[in-house]
């Protein structure tokens, strides 16, 4: 019972794998997610490659705790993924009931932010912590809550949706369809499109031959790792675009610390890997907008598991929770 | 041990009661807050009130389960209230463990917002509820927080200030030095200030004649209690004034359901009891600004308690958290 199976489906590719309990992943498999559009077939074919795992270090099923798995939609209460938008497989996916038919394991769905904060607190630097907030940082903004040692999932099991909390009321469009949201400005899609119009603004067009991204590079092909190579480099553009979505990330951080004052909220994903150019303004901004009752007694934290081994490491750390 | 005490430490008065396990308060009593300097006295001064409650009805402290107690800055976790500035005792009061000399059964402290929505839980509107917010509107803007059938309290005890959530960034200044708070927007103050500013504009100023509110009531003697009885007889500014409320409180409600996913937002305090006027643009508002997939799965009630229960019930609600 040392070993616990992450699965992370992604939309494009579905990554398997046998983590120790110290949090070392001992073997991965990886599957192509669009190739399946029978989610039956789908958990056979996991299934087999778990047991691939399991005979190729010489383990057997009674070895392993359970089956942790993120997925866009996966419902803690259900342990199903219910109508995810970016799978051929459609409708009611019944994971955890699928996989009964093979294993008499606890399995444990929720989705990638949530298994991101759980793998954090389970193997990472959250470790001990009781009350901390996961931000990732991607195509959009996710999050996942910790309160009390323990996820927080809602009444309906879609709670930690703080990327979708309004920030700007009647701001910029968000991919949601509403106005304001912290994805419109915190996202990569966000930061290029701060970025682009920081260069429209007199005052900085002015400046524009100054900066490392040509300026003849049209606005559909910036991207946010470009801006933050020139951050980097030390382009007042860039740094401005970071300051700026700094600000608004702080301050949408220190909104959250009055949910539940946690002792530490975490960075995640591309955007925050930038380094000083994002963390240096988010810090100061996060302290300027902070309530007077919880200055100091909250840091803001990156992430201390590695890129690739997050969203296993995450999913194979929802096994610890308990319906 | 089918009793509790539950204690509201008000600025003015302290609100003793003597409360059965079905939510009646059998028996209560009433003392001078600004009466005592020393923590010391005071709680002397509240076990004789106690003792006296308990003699009238024959009972004993057997019967009693334990003392809840709600108080401005109470904390949860220390047993004490920090620094509370609206109190003549100074410093840290320790109230629990002061109780403990002379009872030896569960003492338990939580701010006012807090212990109303434990109240609601335990004897109100919120009974089997596991995920639901209570918004308190008066002098501030207070929440108290449930998921999982627990109050948040969070790493330092002072979990759930979303009165101090930065509503419209760089908006109207807040009590608490801030910017934007929605409190400085839906507590009494602010929906006052928001009638002022209302009849200065020049679209209203025109039709000021209209309003049931003499346009000579110099601003500084408009009250909130006022603008709801003109909202109610069809004051057109008073019911704009409401309008604006409701659109900002429901926007800072949806954002709150993007953290926890509650079953149920209840709504209490005076501002509140104006309804119509106030509930049905907030729920407009509510609907209008929800994230889509929480759209119709959380439910805006008003506060089942009585107004002059709720602190007492809420303080004695209390004693079912451990620590």
């Amino acid at each position: 019972m040392n070993y616990s199976i992450g699965i992370d489906v992604g939309g494009t590719n579905t990554d398997i794998g046998l983590v120790r309990n110290d949090g070392v992943i001992i073997s991965r498999r990886n599957l192509p997610t669009p190739a399946y559009a029978d989610y039956h077939l789908y958990v056979s074919d996991i299934m087999d490659q778990i047991n691939e795992m399991l005979d190729e270090n010489k383990l057997s099923f009674t070895d392993i705790q359970g089956i942790g798995m993120c997925a866009p939609n996966g419902n803690f209460y259900t342990g199903c993924v219910e109508f995810a938008p970016n799978l051929k497989m459609k409708g009611l996916l019944e994971f955890e009931n699928e996989f009964h038919k093979y294993v008499d394991m606890p399995v444990v769905l929720s989705n990638d932010a949530n298994a991101a904060a759980y793998g954090e607190y389970i193997y990472g630097g959250a470790k001990g912590m009781q009350h901390f907030i996961m931000f990732t940082l991607g195509t959009g903004v996710g999050s996942g809550i910790v309160i009390d040692g323990k996820l927080v999932h809602g009444s309906t099991g879609a709670a930690g949706e703080l990327g979708h909390a309004i920030l700007i009321p009647h701001g910029r469009k968000c991919n949601c369809g509403r106005e304001g949201c912290l994805e419109a400005y915190a996202s990569a899609r966000g930061i290029v499109q701060t970025y682009c119009e920081i260069r429209r603004e007199p005052e900085w067009a002015a400046r524009i031959n100054e900066g490392k991204i040509p300026q003849s590079t049209p606005d559909a092909e910036v991207t946010s790792l470009m801006i933050g190579k020139a951050a980097n480099a030390g382009d007042p553009l860039a740094i401005e675009t970071y300051r700026r979505t700094a600000d608004l990330l702080g301050l949408a951080m220190s909104n959250a610390v009055t949910f539940s004052a946690p002792e530490a909220i975490f960075l995640f994903g591309g955007p925050a890997k930038v380094g000083d150019p994002l963390l240096i303004p988010l810090r100061e901004a996060f302290d300027k907008y902070m309530l007077n009752i919880y200055e100091g007694k909250c840091r803001i934290l990156t992430s201390q598991l590695k890129d690739n081994e997050v969203a296993i490491l995450g999913a194979a750390a929802l096994i610890n929770l308990r319906h």
